[in-house]
């Protein structure tokens, strides 16, 4: 039930430990809560988990400790709700058939159900995350002994889900049959397999990108370098849902995924924007860092030229303490910096990639009005957000979105900018290469790819208002 | 020399868990490896653990956190295998019937086969500590509708135990048929029940001793304040076997263990191991700090003054860095320092309570040589320990026991003392007050109180070798 | 590169502490070695330092205990040698005037010999930093008593400075008469007067930019609101020797520095850059982070296609470990990701503001090419550095500057580019808003605006080779 | 001005940094505050500080850096002022010779003075310590070129100390003309020269000792092993003052002080106290843990059983966290546990070793009662202490001593104990070998060794309530 994450694995590398840290450190954007790490030769497993960055919660002396070459890791991103030590990945548990490791980045409609039945019959769960009920089912006597337990374990699962085992004798990385989140493979140079959530992962570390991991495929790398496809599903039995918000917003602009360039899509989108919604104007600004590059593909589109309303703060991020006295957007503040020549006086053409909540837009463009802006346009380079995810993004209650409610003449009252235009559904699509039916767009249209009447809620595993704190 | 481990619970006291704090503080001379604490209201439980001492585990706001009115606690010895932060009890988990919390003192014979009995059934194990094993008795469907759940499944564990549940609407206190490890009850003025391991627990929170858990016992104490006393086997069914070694070393001189005062009994030994083995002498020396009770005795019933030849650092147990050049018996010296003029010349009695590996031992009596001693008798009040234990005390393996295969003779001259005595087993059991029978020897006598022939090792319970640090 | 440091100061403002943090957080980039606050009301002085980051240093409970009145601030860039916390700034001292504070940037040329002075006169110095000069300067009994004792004492100081005192009863904000380092005032909302060393403190924190601090001029603001300009030196004895670097490379893009935007400046630098040495590419792509301005620039300049070949890692900066298997160009691919559409097959044109060894710039080029980029042709927005400072930038020494010892070609094949320009001085100097003459450009073109004969190393004041680690 | 330290020095030893680090652990007793240690070899100092204990301030890493044949070092007591970490010693300063170290224990009469004469020749301080008046008497001009600097700026000062200079090419380790503190030398296997406040420190690095510094002496010990006597005044020019209170209180029971063993005179002390206070009991018991020495010569002396009332936790120092309700004694009870059966129902001898304000032995008594003792007769083994100190020891001001204006019955009712005896000022100094009239006794007779009719509070340094924390 975890959302936002990202996934790295490694077989076969005798710096596998340290090479799982630099693919989790290069997909940190994926999740900033949690950071773990499970390693192990032919003889036993290790695991190193905390709260926090990657570079946080791994010291050299911890990295050392785990020197293996086998290894998965997992980030995890940071929910509201609850993050406790716990429920950090990768799991690691005893069974039967000896130890398992488990790292997981999806969302399973059908967990709560599954959990619900497995206590019924005597199991123990010792935490809350859906994550717990794909080890139950791999230590299900009636899964032992079928010949790729994994792979059938999964077909017992509903939802979004890309997944890593770590095995005594083989990794495995499996997908789900709609394909919802990214998982790629790739080579080391000695030969050694890796995957991970997205390709930038192996940019770090000088591997290879060599395919992706099929919806409803679950592939295993065995110690002795054995590749085997394993399927959940037959092949083409769902049509694929890829997540189309990874490539607006959440996947690194240096990654492919779902097989193109993410910098690449989005520039097209932001083309897209400037076909649609063209305003005459003296530069296009983009709202950092995120919508940089729809920014450049607005202004390449309409010839207006791009410019620099804002410095990101280096030191952002730092946890910093707020004064008493209330500055004006002191949030804002802190993390950018304007430029005041760029925007004093001008009429400004302002990208954003998004807009869920609207807070955190409102407050930059109340930042360029204070800096003199004579005209604000907001151009998204995405559909307004309307509908919840029950697939792993983690938007807010629906409540709380800007677009719930509010038509576009309202949203602009709002954000107090001169006009707004989003991006079509139909533009969105048409800047992506697979065909529009195989992505998921549901948080726009409200089309799900799947039923959804019963689906579990974020804190659905949490009986008693549990809270831990370790 | 200790795998030991120290219980505290309240039920029904605003202040719960701030005294839970206090009672294991109380305790932590029965483990300094780790300490935890699980508290609920009637809606929600909270858990803290850490690694380390109880101060160093709770901070104000982690005590703050877990404010609530029903509170159990744990701390455990430093074991030198398997101190992972997932073994920290009390252990929390969900199962059907909503949460349960268990901290754990003993030691189960037969956990290993129970384990390996429901790890077929499809049990997933997240532990390697064998307490796991009682909450999946407890969640086992064929135990949940038995009239006392606790009580019963107890009954299938074999082996010494101390046990405390925390459950949604009820602590419950329990203690194996041969009573091998202390439990004791106790009220506060606000009428809540209080159950420890030691009465030291009950004095630092102005607790009235109410009476000891039997053998055999299990007590439940419910929210609404009914205290139950339930069954775990008839009583009288087994012969009690108290853990002698609690008198001899391992419990505080100011508790009351199985009825009668800890120093007053160390102080009988003392003074009977002054008549079975008497010697002429200048002094009576204890070896600090643990020592001293006996070493009183022995001075009172010989009539040779009791004397100080140590004085003990404050700031020991502070972890210090060693200089590369080594000073003689610098380990020693980092503890103790010797006071000369007591020594110089002097003809000692020298007091110990246990003697294990003999290697500190060693020490402090080759410092008292290099300052002067000039003869050295050493009495021990105990027998020499020949046997391992399997009920909870961790003694080094029987080949690093000193008395495994020298006999007093030998031992003495790798002690490098004068004269060498050891208190009979029969003056030992002469100065409690149980009949001798009542109590367990075994690490003496070699007489187990049940059958040990497939005892558990302490890592039986660890398979490939497992590594964890988190 | 960089030995520099950034000040605040805010004189009568409930907040002051507080907004000194922030005035500090904003300015982090002129130093992230060290911070330090000290504040007064009309009784006491406190302080409070430490090495590292602004947000590091300072807690909540740390800002509440400095609460007053009265602040001056610093950041110091960490340097190599002697980052003792012994020289952590505001210094704070007692003298027989009661207790002065100071903090400092910029560099003493005439240090060495004042100290070796003040010493044979008794003096006792407990740094290595040349603000203790100043200090010693203020308690002589023969400058006790002038008018404006403050601006008398600098006038004995030769070299580059901005300095912030915090006297009982007053601040004082002086500047060299040469204006080497900016140094600028603001007001609040209530009143108050603040002081920085760039104008993207004031911005943070809702000030009013007033005017900077003239050339030879020390500003006394008393606790009573009064506001006095005093003098170091006549008017205009000096020609200005504005540090052109500033503009280049040290300030904030955001900040207005020497009268201009910086942002601006640089922008006018690329486009020129593009006048001096056009080429023809698909694309013109910055080195982040500095020199997006001059990218901007000479894009607009050229109508070659403004792109982004890089994204920074939101995490650099934070401390990561390196894997022992070397990866190639790990250290640039921790900070940056390629997007490699940009890239792969194109003619690029690489803006840097400046290139000083020239490793880093060179580890860049080598990600571009291993990218795939067809060509590559870098333009330098500012001229080859090839002399030292003795004004307070801290550049390598003479060896390690790449434009040392190689001409233009040299640099050229070493950085591995097709081609390679740097702007002119005249081309530079065209950029800014004041007569070329009246800014300091030794560092390009070795004419030092003072004599420089014997100026003093950084360590000069560090006999016995002094090793300080607290 | 700060009161309570230890100091250790060692001149030629390869590990010298390590074995100050085991000589100031070993002296933890005399300071906890803060702790500092300052090497050199021929070339460089080397200096690092920090509050809290040996074992808290130096990790392995900072002694490994710290490395070099020739250290000093100091331990501070915890005093409730001014515990900022620019007062940590030993100083270190740079002047026109080079650089020094200073190490103090004691307490100057005469520092306000000096200072400010300092001061007003222009001289900076940066402490509020007055040991930093030493460093500047040394770099007085008119100081520099005496034959024995050292010894000849001492004779300036007026009070107690103890001191130790580190100086390029020499160590010197000197006492007051009085020799109110004490300061012993001792040497090492390979020759090395050791300096200590106290012998223990001796015996923990196997330092041989060898004399005492002689009151009025200044030892200089230069690099090549040199040691040369030098004289700050001529010998026998003052009649000796040893602090008694070092002998009662302060000095560890295992050192020898002022040429005797500590534990024999407090045991001696204990002895005299029986003879002239008896009373008939059942036990003798000691306050934990000062008084043990005291405890056992009274009962000896009596011939009355010397028991165990208290056991001291091992526990005790830890910071921890109190209950928000109160517990009865909570203080006490953390530190202590009583052994029931020695107190109930029983007439007590309790022995103290000197009572202060009286709050904690006030407790300890009220928890013997709680327990049931029957009678309690306190027994004081020194006299009421009356007088504030001016030489070192940091009594709280003279309103808090119980014994300021309270008789002994008055104070015996405020105790709440059944007979209160304190042993007479004649009986004290009995039993110490030197005689009396050579021991400072002025906390007890109001008779000071000097006059102090101007004595410098703990403060008078500090202007402007100054506060710094770092």
């Amino acid at each position: 039930m975890r959302h936002h994450c990202g996934l790295f694995g490694i077989a076969g590398h005798p710096d596998a430990a340290r090479l799982t840290y630099l693919g989790l450190y290069a997909q940190q954007h994926r999740g900033q809560e949690s950071a773990g790490i499970v390693t192990r030769d032919d003889r036993a497993f290790k695991r190193s988990v905390g709260m926090g960055l990657v570079t946080d919660v791994f010291t050299r002396r911890r990295l050392e400790e785990l020197a293996n070459p086998f290894a998965i890791g997992h980030v995890r991103y940071s929910t509201t709700g609850s993050c406790h030590e716990v429920n950090i990945q990768p799991l690691l548990v005893n069974y039967s058939r000896g130890q398992v490791a488990v790292a997981h980045n999806g969302n399973l409609i059908n967990a709560g159900l599954l959990r619900k039945e497995y206590e019924e019959h005597g199991a123990i769960f010792n935490t809350t995350s859906d994550t717990e009920v794909i080890v139950h089912l791999l230590a299900n006597p009636a899964h032992l002994d079928k010949r790729y337990p994994a792979a059938h374990v999964l077909s017992h699962l509903q939802g979004a889900y890309s997944v890593l085992f770590l095995f005594p004798n083989r990794m495995v990385a499996a997908r789900d049959p709609y394909g919802f989140r990214p998982l790629v493979l790739g080579r080391m140079d000695n030969g050694a397999v890796v995957v991970a959530s997205e390709t930038c992962a192996f940019d770090i570390i000088d591997a290879k990108f060599w395919r992706e991991v099929e919806p409803g495929e679950a592939v295993a790398i065995y110690d002795d370098g054995t590749v085997q496809s394993q399927r959940i599903t037959p092949p083409n039995t769902f049509r694929p849902a890829y997540c189309i918000f990874e490539q607006i917003y959440f996947a690194d602009p240096a990654s492919d995924v779902f097989g193109e360039n993410v910098h690449e899509v989005r520039t097209a989108m932001g083309a897209r924007l400037a076909t649609e919604a063209p305003v005459d104007a003296d530069a296009v600004v983009a709202i950092p860092n995120c919508a940089r590059c729809a920014a450049l593909g607005y202004a390449r589109q309409s010839g207006i030229p791009y410019g620099r309303a804002f410095i990101t703060s280096h030191y952002a991020g730092r946890s910093f303490i707020m004064p008493e006295q209330n500055q004006r957007n002191l949030t804002v503040k802190m993390k950018l910096n304007v430029i005041k020549p760029t925007v004093k006086g001008k009429r400004l053409i302002v990208v954003e990639d998004s807009v869920v909540r609207g807070t955190t837009t409102r407050g930059k463009i109340g930042t360029l009005r204070a800096a003199g802006a004579k005209e604000i346009h907001l151009r998204v380079a995405s559909p307004p957000i309307q509908h919840p995810c029950y697939f792993g993004i983690d938007f807010p209650t629906r409540e709380e979105l800007v677009a719930h409610e509010k038509n576009v003449e309202e949203i602009r009252a709002y954000l107090g900018v001169d006009s707004l235009h989003y991006l079509s559904i139909e533009g969105m699509l048409a800047c992506v290469k697979h065909p529009g039916r195989h992505y998921c767009t549901a948080c726009f249209s409200g089309q799900y790819p799947m039923n959804v009447d019963h689906p579990v809620s974020k804190f659905a595993l949490e009986r008693f208002q549990l809270q831990m704190f370790e």
